[in-house]
């Protein structure tokens, strides 16, 4: 079958309306009507050929909200009209150590959601940015917020799972004080998410402009990065950092914040390498220098289920889908609070 | 009192003997008759004021074994004639989170056995290459092993406790797999340490040269660093490397080593900081990059009682005090297997 889509053709050519296919549901398939697609600034990477490997045509988006509308013969978890989710991965090899232990996503056979491996046409998976996807069940989310929230729910598949993960992971919660750095698509939902864990949050913004943004997001303090004085005051008293920037920038500043034992978690990854951390501030509080990257299955569940019981959504701004080049624009200038979603209902415009 | 020493005068002066103060035991002070003291590399690093802030006259030495010779009134853990050690530390605060942790190696106002604060005369603490030490009794460990090991038993008060603190704190032990780089003064103390954890133990060095000897060591497979398809072959498949080389070196070699949330340990501090590791390998594979520094005293004396339930002493070279300067220029050389100790009845000579 063939939907309508949206995507490029070159690294150098912007978005058009695309016509793809989609397979017919096998029998583990869930096929789903994408309701909404985020918009995540990987996809701008893979779209521009940022990062190496983009194949075209190429239609991102992993930020997957929509209804069932069909289910193979073997499927059980789903029916159709159900509200669901997909993520950044659609399949991986299922049995190695990290599929069994619900970490699909550091599994080496990992398929990514857009630009990965398929048997489908066109040999490189599709994403969102289309009016219908077909997705293994054990790839499938269930989304339980109310229907009226679902926009602002995609976001939560990409941004909200990248960040809780780690925040889970290094023991987020209370009498822990957590900091996010950057406040955008990804720490907007840091902070939300380590608020509603029952931390102490600690926003990290280089712009006096975001903090009053912070602290309506749920920052219990805000530290404008430019200001040493305010660092200083800051020194070890940090149990983890999540660090959401992915520009090069200083390490040392948010290493030197931790306590013994605290972890700076970088979620983002620059296109060239952070300037050298000391190596003397990881060993004088035995502290660590870590990487996460998005998260499992079941934990990408527990999230959604998480933000549900929390009424925990995105801050968005909905936009047509003819409308994502001037949006990815607005995304180079940082000039989006804090994360654009489509309304795939525009594609059949 | 006064006793014999072995120090320097100043950054660009050899080492020599000198005559020192040694305060009376207070209520709480061990007095201790040094038998031997190992040379470590900060040793060398600060005499010469490799480091910043090296105070002169500097007496270093900070791996001493002896027994003891007077304890004060209110001293109940140790009595005249014990065996027992002195590591990288001669007192801390007390009362911080560090330190109520038994993690005083971590304490802000950690006094090191050499070089460190004191209100004993000249004004800083002057270290093992003495006849004689007083200490706190907080900070003496009790030495178990058979007295004609005594030698050998000085370098696990910081080599040991270097590479055992971070082989405890991250899980060494049956079923994992862990990674040795160096074998030098730290290294093959790792490779024993780590042997008799019930670890698998790789030992990684630079020269085929010292295959054989990392094998007699215990280390159960020695990879050549430098052999590129040999480092391939071990991708992805150690849990924990505890990374013992100070000189800047790539750590992306040793990141790409690790299984999903294995930590790169790093106990040696380079002077000028490494090539800054790749953000991709930390995150694709939720790995860390992490530092550690010696061990508190609970976890020293943890260490010296496994050495002597498991028969561990540190591979040693025996000299006369009047041999430091020599020694010092072979361990520049790299030429000592594996740690030269101080026998400190030349002193008197």
């Amino acid at each position: 079958m063939t939907v309508k889509a949206y995507g490029a053709h070159a690294a150098d050519k912007p978005l058009e309306s695309l016509t793809i296919a989609r397979r017919a549901p096998g029998p583990h398939d869930v096929q789903i009507e994408i309701a909404y697609c985020g918009v995540c600034h990987s996809d701008l990477h893979t779209v521009k050929a940022e990062w190496a490997g983009t194949l075209y045509p190429c239609v991102p988006g992993h930020e997957i909200v929509g209804r069932v509308s069909a289910v193979g013969a073997h499927v059980t978890g789903f029916r159709t009209g159900d509200l669901v989710g997909v993520g950044c991965m659609v399949d991986s090899c299922r049995h190695c150590a990290d599929c069994e232990a619900g970490l699909e996503n550091y599994c080496d056979a990992m398929v990514g959601t857009y630009n990965g491996a398929t048997g489908d046409a066109p040999g490189h998976t599709l994403g969102g940015y289309a009016e219908r996807i077909v997705v293994h069940e054990r790839y499938v989310l269930r989304v339980r917020h109310p229907e009226h929230q679902l926009a602002a729910v995609a976001p939560l598949l990409c941004a909200g799972i990248t960040t809780y993960s780690p925040l889970r992971h290094w023991h987020a919660g209370p009498g822990k004080t957590v900091g996010i750095v950057g406040i955008g698509g990804l720490g907007h939902m840091g902070i939300k998410l380590a608020r509603a864990m029952g931390a102490h949050v600690v926003a990290f913004t280089t712009s006096e402009s975001k903090r009053r943004d912070a602290e309506a997001l749920g920052a219990h303090e805000v530290v404008v990065s430019r200001d040493a004085a305010a660092l200083a005051a800051r020194a070890r008293s940090l149990d983890l950092i999540v660090d959401t920037v992915a520009a090069p920038h200083d390490l040392d500043a948010y290493l030197t914040l931790l306590k013994r034992d605290g972890t700076l978690v970088l979620v983002g990854a620059p296109a060239t390498p952070h300037p050298s951390p000391q190596v003397f501030d990881l060993i004088m509080k035995r502290r660590a220098l870590a990487g996460s990257m998005i998260g499992g299955i079941p934990e990408t569940q527990e999230m959604l289920d998480f933000c549900a019981a929390h009424g925990i959504v995105a801050d968005i701004e909905l936009i047509r889908a003819d409308g994502i080049n001037a949006a990815y624009e607005r995304m180079l200038a940082g000039d989006v609070k804090y994360r654009f979603v489509i309304d795939n209902a525009t594609l059949a415009a």
